[in-house]
């Protein structure tokens, strides 16, 4: 295989009570990627679409994943990428994080797969250390595996992928307000409350065995983010109202995607996700703020090939 | 039916990482009861074998709980209970909740069943109550459940048992030193790092998700308690040590059982917990001390008729 194209999905981590440990993989909202040999050595972005992103190798993630990946193994060809980008940077749906981990699987498929799709994460997680000064896996690892994934550790990295139920959807809204990293991680506390932390634990164990169970209700009673949302909410226009119409409206629950703005709710079912939508829709038009929305499946497989 | 005949199980609350929020029901390690309707209304401890606990039905938590439970059901007899106690009080393996569950269970079943199990938790957690001044679940719950119980929430009460691995197997090791629950309580840190508190929720998801999936390696690699393990474990003898060798011989992993003195460990099979029970042993051999030790398989029915 000379050439390969994929799409490269965006993803929602700090899932609510999963703060820094739980994120999943979006199915229809992404980036497009397209990924040649070539015999000149080494790693060239030759086109970025829909995005106003460096093309020098070491200043773009998909070049420094891709320069961390191929370090070691003395290979006498290189390679060139092409990215179209569709989901804005910014917005709280990973959208480093989809080049990061299109870049290391891509590569790693024209190289006839030497590392195991797990093995590739440490070398996305490159990207996001780029981009966002920490080398998070909450984001690379769902785009990477698909499904829910929790970062059990960091050191030693341990990355569990937990299947999504059936039905489960997600509807993401992302107001077009700039929110910077840097204000979102002000905002958060050093210290928590043992209570806070046991109430968070607890959550995050009651959504995670009702993944395993398919237990929707016990998904949306346990998606309660005791600690994080509180403090980052108010970053986020009407972030109470959106939520609560999204309730309202049927979804199981939902919260901040990422460090914000957009916001995610899950739903059973497509018809109550796209009800969910507009509902959420509804309130950013009354205030004129301009949005995109997204209603996604949550996507089993991570990355595509196209 | 005029009698019942019960096994009480011993549990073990505070698992590791699922400090407040996760428990599990032992086999073979616990108290019998017997409960007989009486022409006499009202509660009466007639009998308690193998401790000195008060035979007054508001002094004794199995009075209390099964007051609070036919308070509101006007019944025109009553009953009495008869408690042989093979489960030391203060050993930190639940021996009031196994009087407490005990009581309600068998009531229930001597009335025909009119609660279902979930339901006699919160009669339950009254026997907590008056033996510890707070009505925590987690060692109520699995002795009724059986297997892992998740307390995901107090307010309101959410309760989700959690199926054991078929060959998963708990030591406990029990010290016999006085550790007063409130010096227990007094060594905890009202506040804990965010860090922390993420490394917990990440620790937690790791071993639901390893018993949902029967992931050994996973449990053992996420039964790591951050926050309260390393505060308490000062109090309790050698702990560091028992626990090392524990892990040494086979265990997956372990911690302090509720809030102690006894010291948990979990393994893969019932050889390998009877070798972690001997090297366990020969800590407190070496220094004299007294102890008693449990070899038992995660009991999946919880409290048991005989």
């Amino acid at each position: 295989m000379e050439e390969i194209k994929l799409f490269c999905p965006a993803t929602i981590a700090n899932l609510s009570c999963g703060f820094d440990v739980l994120g999943l993989c979006l199915d229809n909202v992404g980036d497009e990627m397209i990924i040649r040999k070539t015999s000149e050595k080494g790693i060239k972005i030759t086109k970025i679409v829909g995005a106003d992103l460096p093309l020098e190798t070491e200043k773009n993630v998909a070049g420094v994943v891709a320069l961390a990946m191929i370090s070691n193994l003395n290979l006498d060809f290189g390679f060139e990428i092409e990215i179209y980008k569709k989901i804005k940077a910014g917005s709280g749906i990973g959208s480093s994080a989809a080049s990061s981990a299109g870049a290391v699987f891509g590569i790693n498929e024209l190289l006839g797969r030497p590392f195991s799709t797990k093995d590739l994460i440490p070398f996305a997680m490159e990207g996001e250390k780029l981009a966002s000064g920490s080398a998070h896996a909450d984001n690379v690892a769902p785009a990477l595996l698909g499904g829910f994934v929790l970062v059990r550790s960091y050191s030693p990295l341990d990355i569990i992928k937990i299947k999504s139920p059936e039905e489960l959807y997600a509807t993401v809204i992302h107001p077009q307000i700039e929110l910077k990293t840097s204000d979102a991680r002000s905002v958060l506390k050093q210290n928590v409350t043992l209570k806070q932390a046991v109430i968070q634990c607890g959550n995050l164990g009651g959504l995670i065995s009702g993944l395993y169970t398919n237990d929707y209700d016990l998904i949306g009673r346990s998606l309660n983010d005791e600690i994080v949302e509180p403090l980052r909410s108010v970053l986020i226009p009407k972030f109470d109202l959106v939520k609560q119409k999204a309730i309202e409206n049927g979804a199981l629950g939902g919260g901040i995607s990422g460090s914000g703005p957009s916001i995610f709710a899950l739903s059973k079912g497509k018809e109550t996700a796209e009800k969910v939508a507009k509902a959420m829709s509804q309130v950013y038009e009354e205030m004129n703020l301009k949005y995109e929305i997204h209603v996604s499946k949550v996507n089993s497989d991570g990355i595509k090939i196209l």
